[in-house]
């Protein structure tokens, strides 16, 4: 019964003030909001069924077919529709489908243009290298200026506009939709630098793909989209949802590369999740199809296809399109495929640590940033320069025409016995006058890997997905043609010959190679959409599911493994093997020296609390005594309440103040006023020794008259007590600057006009070391009442679980509501991988509401400040001690 | 660094017991325990150093080629070896692959030969039926009469084995995957049940189909084997890997019914799942591409087909699929299959309403169970009879033959034009002489769209994704017809003619029928690899997408339909359109009114407790002052600890000792024993009957002599005070009797033969009485240390996506850790459901390993002494007066 009742009462609530006023009363305050809310709540429906009412009459009206009857009541309410109806196409404009339809377009219409351009980019560098035929030198040069001015330039723009638009993307993806908060990855300045710069690289013609670069774009894309829509609607401002959203624009971003919805959201999903909310599924196949749709609807409206087909399209045959004695064959190509995968992801992650560990390479690299793209591009296309050592490699074919010629459903090693096919056209490229097929397939593979490896660490927009798929593809023609070589009848028996088919193999290899590097199973369905036909399909999951299990068992996913180089954050998967780890407890892998703040503290408790702790979040608790947890503050939250404080406003109110009381004073007693506030500042002075100095002289005793630079100041030339190497003030200035103002320079130089800021350094000093002792008043302050908590007994898989599922970044731990740890990601991680061999990375929950919304500002100076203030850690925490209790029962 | 200390201890840390002995003293306990397991830890570790030697030094003796070099270390060291080897193969059966491998083998196995049998079975028919073509009397019959036998014959058998065989199996699996334990439904009595149920019922030729029961039968399966390989290793124990298990079960149910693995692992994750692990994904393909491999293996093996090709292999043509000016077309198949959908499963549903609510005809065929199914198989098969109406409806044509006459790439309306089909075999069963194909098709879709709908209501096993995919194909042939009709030359404009093709309508009316039934995108997948092509890939996702759109806004999807008509356990989703819900905290839908236990009960509290509760956990509180949370217990855990203390074994010894000391009393005072021994047990009498008639009157005052019934005996004259209308002592005795023990008769009967049990009925009550005054021992009983909390200010937004992540069935509310409340999934469900109008049904997260592992026994008997001792609840809570206050605070 009682639960029923306060079931009913609860959804009477309206609440629309989730955050408010806080003061130590939280339960009093709380009936007061409630009582509040439900009048509220109840005025408001009352007023929307009126509401209703009107809308029911209205869509009556319309309904009837007399809409323009204007009799005066009739009139109004005509009015009144008009009005309705607006609002209810300016609230539809928040529906879902609507964003995902305008995402789709965009992301068509963008790939589409890309495309174009591209083409166009490759075009004329084939048309220059065609018209310089007289002369081999100009060709080669022609050749290789070409890319390498692209390059350079995709480079340079990148470098210069937004670096964060450097490389795949899926890995920040990733990330981001693990919860993680990435700076600037998401802006406006990245999406044009990302467009462009990847553009440039792909019409360069190095073996640079588009599909990761493209997940990014319409993450992007899906961002800015989010931004601009948010002017019509609230929903928009949604966290969760622009997580969701984030994810479908991941599958976007695939299916509108390839043409491949449903592959599209596969990989998406593979890629980028660990937990897959289903009901987010839609999201990813509306989208996608859309976007697909009109990518491909353009293709047919620029005349480049009579209708709407696969982007490589097959035409092998249906009736049979392998045998049953081939399966060896394709698992063949899927466990070698899965050693490829494997040995591509360790060869690219050993580029890119030679390149960083050498300390010489590494300077001269960074002093000329553009150096290193112009030399590798320079290699790469000297090497594939046609007339040279090209011509083994089909080198003139572009990324498509290699792909396109190795689809192709004739077999080459005897070729001229059926039809004598006269428009070979870009085959040809394959066969070279002394050297045999296999020999080209052979070369064509060896050096497209290393130099495919070694193109994608180039710090430009690029992906590995295409140039892995192609070699794939090449893998498996050389081992279908070798196939057709040993069984020029095919290998059925009973009466018909059915030929083998080298391309059936070529579409197996990609699929196999690629889902090896990425480690995904969804190449599969890319491959189905890409040459629009099925029939291979039992070989190609056969070979991809083989190429996986290998490739797992040796290396993380290309996409995992930049993660690590980068040093993105994420969550190791906890193996089935390792039923230990369940019995590890949270107590035992927690931080038990929390940063927290009371409820009844001082300003500079905050201040030294916020220059001492990195997480975003803080956890307010009752009294350092109870240790009760109450909530969670964001630490933007806090450093707004202290700038408050300490700002210019509440200063010039506090001189106005002065003033006014110095008149008073002024007429009164004239004599003392200069002793008293000579004794005040100097109490204050020491006040501020102490909190950075920790000695333990109190201050009353100590009158030191030295003068104090101001907080907000940086001009020190002040000798201070020398036992911390660095001017210590001198930096805490700048934390704060940094710490409470955009630019307080600008702001500390312009004026209010009416009042005169006439104190001096050494007052602004005292004043602020005055108001660092008031208590906090945190009114005004946001706090999460509900933060996640877990209880010292929680066993690591449930911790691990909860932390993967909910997208956590820390959770508290309580015991009988006292705050007695803190575990984070980083804890975890190295919980779980202090002992297991590190294998695949799964990081990133479906929703990542639950984290903390609070941005990663002044996380930087957070860290150098830290060093800084280290000391002060023991002093600040009265539970220090159950930490050295701790390392004495270890080391016992 | 207290961090890095306290992970590296954790990591050296091997706890064997996860639950022990708890005394009050959990902090001192915990500390015993964690020196105990570290220690042990490290013997551990060292012995494991020294196996993984062994180990290393065996692998490099079998590598080095030199096993039988057999000097005397090494023929010990051989003996070690082989006994290695064993063990490892052994260990091997416990990884995932093999079992997977097993599983899809087992079921491709189960697939192929039930087909078969199903083939034989409608081949029976049609010989029947052709034999007596002489009397169309004896023609109607036979056709009649062997349908109706096997479906009668499937109710049934099912009905007798296992009647939860009866129905699809989608609907349970998505509740025991959302982690409620559904208790019969894997057994191997259900397996067999479900086969044989389903190879007769689909033998018979209703429209019935077979993949929701293969759902099911994979899952048993899956459940089968588990137990079966749990033989040779541990891992099988392991709920959440089993549930990660039968979620793979599900998509090889899918993947080996229609030889489409990607298709059955979307399918079974989007019906079944609302969060979904990725990294489960390898397993469901892995396993389903294995058993479609072997299904259609076994499909060449025995000569039907030359090669694995797809089931419904189509052969439209690949060049030029469809035309763009065809869309709109294949939207309106789209919108008006979302209708469609949306029909049937209302349709569905009220057939079943219909049934419940007419009391003459549900009581009518309550007693003739058979009947239904009966008279629904006599109207459907006399409808299609060939001879009769069958002729305007193709009723001549099994389900598969129709949908591939349905698939057929050439246009029927003006056949003889181009090639004068001569061979139109089955497609012939369309044309009526006298009727158009138009009206022949139209039948067809209107008749068997009530047929299915009905049909799929007996209770034999049996899905409707079948049926309704024939209807589906059926109406897309329908448009494509008329399309072709009206475009003969096709709609494309320049030059070549290409004519339309009817048969891809057929498919894309089949996957967006089936898709709006199912609410699925996946059915798009299903249909390109029962067709083996995907030239229709666009045409097929944009009609699935809006059947889906339109379909979902009308209509919950059919399995969900059925869980609310089965009134299975499930968890609504939360839209997106209604943010109030996110202000609803949980303190206003918890249930504050909580069962617990505290650590210093008495056995008296724990029977009260557990027979008025119905959750399967109970939390264990400190005490009931301060309500601090200690964690949970099983309520199975709860009542083997009654059991035991009320139990023979501790009654004997009871006697024994009785007997001891009598002797010794016997000799030294003989005349006070029998009147002490007789207050003793007048005062536990009336303390009984205050536990159960809440009278306040003190035990020592009053000392009532009637004679008490033990509580493990039934039979009762006596009378008791009459305010309970039925006689509370009976009902409390066999209650006690179904909590304790299976049989408690046949245990009373048997002896222990070394002590007589000379106890009367009254002794026995008495010595119980005495009994459950004992404050229990919590040492032997598995506490659950971390039960999942929430705090009181918890969203109703954060509180759902717990729920549904985790697989919560309830969780504790804590404030400052003292339990204040509970929320169950009901209390969710009605919050949640309170405001919101009825959407789909979304439940099951991909980890259910947090739910309670507790059995679901003796919840029925609880319920019903539920009601009997209802009285008590008000009396056992302190914290009742909060409810009260609470309902207050509503009223005012």
């Amino acid at each position: 019964m009682a639960g029923d009742g306060s079931d009913q009462r609860a959804l009477q609530y309206e609440q629309t003030l989730m955050y408010g006023r806080y003061t130590q009363e939280l339960g009093v305050y709380a009936k007061e909001e409630a009582a509040r809310i439900r009048e509220s709540g109840q005025r408001r429906s009352l007023s929307e069924r009126s509401l209703h009412e009107y809308k029911g009459r209205c869509a009556k009206c319309r309904r009837s077919g007399y809409p323009y009857v204007l009799d005066s009541p009739a009139r109004n309410f005509l009015t009144v529709c008009t009005v309705r109806c607006q609002k209810f196409l300016i609230s539809r404009v928040g529906e879902d489908w609507i964003f995902l339809i305008l995402l789709g377009l965009v992301m068509a219409l963008v790939s589409w243009v890309m495309d174009y351009c591209i083409a166009i980019c490759l075009q004329a560098q084939k048309w220059m290298y065609g018209g310089l035929d007289s002369n081999v030198f100009l060709q080669y040069l022609a050749w290789v200026t070409y890319p390498v001015v692209l390059i350079t330039f995709s480079a340079g723009f990148t470098q210069i506009l937004a670096p964060q638009a450097v490389g795949s993307g899926i890995p920040e993806m990733k990330t981001i939709l693990r919860g993680v908060v990435l700076k600037e990855y998401l802006t406006f300045k990245t999406f044009v630098a990302k467009v462009i710069g990847l553009t440039c690289s792909l019409g360069s013609g190095m073996p640079l793909g588009k599909e990761g670069p493209f997940v990014h774009i319409a993450s992007l894309c899906a961002a800015l989209l989010s931004k601009f829509m948010s002017l019509f609607g609230g929903i928009y401002e949604n966290e969760s949802r622009n997580i969701e959203m984030l994810a479908a624009a991941c599958a976007v971003g695939v299916g509108c590369c390839f043409a491949a919805p449903i592959g599209g959201v596969l990989f998406s999903i593979e890629v980028t999740s660990t937990f897959f909310a289903v009901r987010n599924y839609w999201r990813g196949f509306f989208a996608a199809t859309f976007s697909a749709f009109i990518f491909r609807v353009l293709a047919v409206w620029n005349k480049d296809e009579e209708t709407i087909t696969a982007l490589f399209k097959t035409r092998f045959r249906l009736d049979f399109p392998f045998d049953l004695q081939e399966l060896p064959a394709f698992a063949v190509i899927g466990i070698a495929s899965g050693f490829g995968g494997a040995l591509f992801v360790y060869l690219n992650r050993l580029i890119v640590q030679f390149m960083r560990n050498q300390k010489t390479i590494n300077k001269f690299l960074m002093k000329k940033r553009l150096l290193y793209p112009a030399l590798v591009t320079l290699l790469i296309s000297t090497l594939t320069f046609p007339p040279g050592f090209g011509q083994f490699m089909a080198g003139k074919l572009t990324q498509k025409e290699s792909l396109v010629t190795l689809l192709d459903n004739r077999t080459w090693c005897k070729q001229g016995i059926a039809e004598e096919f006269d428009y070979l056209g870009n085959a040809q490229a394959w066969q070279h006058p002394q050297v045999n097929v296999f020999v080209t397939l052979v070369i064509f593979i060896v050096m497209k890997f290393w130099m495919s490896a070694l193109a994608t660490t180039i710090p430009v927009p690029c992906g590995a997905f295409m140039p892995v798929f192609v070699i794939g593809a090449a893998f498996g023609r050389l081992v279908g043609e070798s196939m057709a070589a040993w069984f020029p009848d095919g290998i059925h028996m009973d009466g018909t010959i059915y030929n083998i088919v080298p391309g059936g193999y070529a579409v197996v290899g990609a699929a196999a190679l690629s889902g090896a590097v990425t480690h995904t199973v969804s190449t599969a369905v890319i491959v189905f959409e890409l040459t629009g036909q099925i029939s291979h399909i039992l070989p190609v999951m056969i070979a991809v599911i083989l190429a996986n299990a290998v490739a797992q068992a040796l290396q993380p996913s290309l996409y995992d493994s930049i993660i690590r180089i980068k040093k993105l954050p994420y969550l190791p998967e906890l193996g089935w093997g390792h039923h230990e780890k369940y019995n590890i407890r949270v107590e035992d892998i927690m931080v038990r020296d929390v940063r927290y703040i009371t409820l009844n503290c001082t300003y500079r408790d905050l201040h030294s609390v916020l220059l001492t702790g990195q997480l975003k979040t803080l956890a307010l608790v009752e009294s350092a005594e109870s240790m009760i947890l109450l909530g969670s503050i964001e630490r933007a939250q806090l450093q707004s309440l202290l700038s408050q404080q300490l700002g210019r406003p509440r200063r010039l109110e506090y001189i106005k103040e002065r003033a006014n009381e110095d008149k008073k004073k002024r007429l009164s007693v004239e004599s003392n006023q200069t002793s008293d506030d000579h004794s005040q500042r100097a109490s204050q002075e020491v006040r501020f020794q102490i909190s950075t100095e920790e000695s333990s002289v109190s201050p009353s005793r100590t009158s030191l008259q030295k003068p104090l630079k101001p907080a907000l100041k940086r001009s020190s030339t002040v000798e201070r007590p020398t036992e911390l190497p660095t001017s210590p003030q001198d930096h805490s200035g700048i934390a704060l600057k940094n710490l409470f103002c955009a630019s307080p320079d600008a702001e500390a130089l312009e004026d209010d006009g009416d009042v005169e800021d006439d104190m001096t350094m050494r007052e602004i000093a005292e004043w602020e070391e005055m108001q660092l002792d008031e208590q906090v008043n945190f009114n005004n302050c946001k706090i999460d009442p509900a933060p996640f908590q877990l209880v010292e007994r929680t066993s690591l898989h449930k911790t691990h679980t909860i932390f993967s599922l909910l997208g956590l970044d820390h959770a508290y731990v309580t015991s009988i509501g006292r705050l007695i740890g803190v575990v984070s990601l980083k804890e975890l991680r190295k919980a779980i991988e202090g002992s297991v061999t590190v294998k695949g990375v799964k990081v990133r929950p479906p929703l990542a509401s639950f984290r903390d919304s609070g941005t990663s500002s002044s996380e930087t100076e957070a860290t150098e400040l830290h060093k800084l203030w280290d000391r002060h850690k023991t002093m600040t925490l009265p539970r220090e001690n159950t930490t050295s209790s701790e390392s004495d029962e270890k080391s016992h």
